[in-house]
């Protein structure tokens, strides 16, 4: 018995993952091989990408039980993906339209979602009805890499900017280049993964198509069969296992880069796909706004996808070595390598 | 703004994933292609596998805050993979060790973990000390197929009772046709991966290991540094995006089949690795019985994972096509084809 006791005290079980004690060998590893946070921690300012206040939206709900606040800050998607809900959600936004709103359905492992549950509350003029082709970016057309190059600086700008020795790239040579990228890492949804403009995308480099993917957190719209694509006046965030089912299926137009506990950890309703059954059980909408409508919002920062520490930072991911861990897996799907965003030091 | 009246309207815009109006079309393609829980529907009985009561370990939170149960039933994993965890869980459980003890930790999109707070309760005595090399199970050595045939069948009986043709394959043929399994999935964790037993497992053929897999759901062992195990005392459950960088690092020993939502739901701790700060944070655990000893535990089943349903619906999840899809996936990550559980009908 005394063994055992012996073992529970040692072994501190309460840290489960890795927390305080350690031993001389292993914080010596843990030098060599920092952890993921570890390395975020020491990125450079200027890896750092500042995210507009144009480009937030804060989603207040009703206070909770105890009289808590809960506020939900997503980060729009910028272009060229999904603008033309991106433009729909801002002028809902800017119209006050999902104030007195609701979540009305929360469905575990799978997304909370909110809008308006009367569904006779009238929308802005001026909405556009957006085609299902725009579920994906078109990059140039099919293989020629002569004109995928210069489309792919046109289509991401900043990328362009970060390396402005890839704009005197030899065509051909980028183009390897980034079919290398591409088809790095296996994945059953997409010939090719790569984060673009700072999010996690699919790509199809034979068509020259890349698209936002559903990671845990990430924004889409709402819709109903085909061939409708939703106005983005109805909202849901996943909240479980990535549904990469649903990429190329829906619109994505942003991620919840604070306060998604506020979502995953409602009651889940009780309906058919967790709709809530009852009115009471809804949970309020108190206002949304831009982020440039909201006084005290702070600024928020992404470290940028095309910074040297965001490449550390995934192969750490990828490649565990920090002292909790005995076996590097050796990859990463790239829905266990979020971005990092954090509030920016005043 | 008519136009968008209308097209709400028409919409039905909480429908959002496919509910109910449908086109005269779309039913039509409905019946051509059942969607996931279509099929599992209709899988015929000698399809289900009766989960045995003494594999299920009903866990009793404290009532909420409205006095509604809080029930989590587990199933326990079944050999020949983690026993020596399981059978120090199937002891503290016949103990009724965790009675009385707490949920201490809930991290948005990642585990909730319970055990007990003082960490100074005494085990019982006679809990193995469990060696690192059970995260993994070894099925035959190497690439040599006339070993690996007789110790897989040996390791999985339910597959050669199932397939009794299995049993007289020649080896070769039936090593070529593992291979082609284990290698049909892109999956950056594991070089296959495969249904065993009922359990998503990753898989390694060149070496002949396999390993349970870090889903949704999934139950594993807390643990301290290595070469620290665990002992089961202390338990978590997956409860976001599939943390498969644990995967060979940590013991799995269960899954939650009914109740996750209790968990999932649980406010999220604000202290470090999302441990509740206060003690009143803390949800206690009324109770924690062997399905054997718990009186009014329904029977529960699951989709034979060698089943052919199980294989039409595991290709329906990797190629959405019901009518609210417009873009079959192509394939699917195994932690997004989850088992078929549900309870026995009386």
């Amino acid at each position: 018995m005394k063994r055992y006791l012996t073992l529970a005290a040692s072994a501190a079980i309460f840290a489960a993952f890795p927390l305080a004690a350690q031993t001389t060998a292993a914080e010596k590893e843990k030098k060599e091989y920092p952890s993921p946070p570890e390395i975020v921690a020491k990125a450079k300012a200027e890896e750092w990408m500042t995210i507009a206040p144009t480009d937030l939206m804060v989603m207040d709900l009703a206070p909770d039980a105890k009289g808590k606040a809960r506020r939900v800050v997503i980060q729009l998607m910028p272009a060229p993906f999904s603008q033309g809900w991106v433009s729909n959600i801002r002028q809902l936004a800017a119209a006050h339209w999902w104030d007195g709103t609701a979540v009305v359905r929360v469905q575990d492992n799978y997304v909370a979602q909110w809008g308006d549950p009367t569904e006779k509350k009238a929308l802005p003029g001026g909405l556009a009805v957006v085609p299902e082709s725009e579920y994906v970016t078109q990059i140039g057309k099919g293989l020629n890499p002569k004109k995928f190059l210069p489309n792919f600086l046109a289509a991401f700008p900043d990328y362009a900017k970060k390396f402005p020795e890839v704009a005197e790239k030899d065509p051909k040579e980028f183009e390897a280049e980034m079919r290398k990228r591409l088809e790095s890492t296996a994945d059953p949804y997409a010939k090719g993964n790569r984060y673009l403009a700072g999010w996690p995308t699919g790509g199809n480099y034979e068509n020259g198509t890349f698209w936002p993917v559903h990671c845990y957190g990430m924004v889409g719209v709402g819709r109903n069969l085909s061939p409708d694509t939703g106005t983005g006046a109805e909202l849901y965030t996943v909240i479980g296992h990535a549904p990469r089912h649903l990429d190329r299926n829906i619109a994505l137009v942003g991620r919840v880069i604070e306060g998604v506990e506020h979502l995953s950890s409602l009651p889940r309703g009780t309906g058919p796909l967790g709709f809530y059954e009852k009115e009471e059980e809804r949970v309020p909408i108190a206002s949304v706004r831009l982020g440039n409508e909201s006084a005290d919002l702070p600024a928020f920062e992404y470290l940028s996808t095309d910074s040297a520490s965001f490449a550390a930072y995934a192969d750490a991911r990828a490649n565990r070595r920090d002292p909790f861990f005995i076996l590097p897996a050796g990859g990463a799907d790239i829905c266990n390598i979020p971005v990092p965003i954090r509030r920016k030091a005043q």
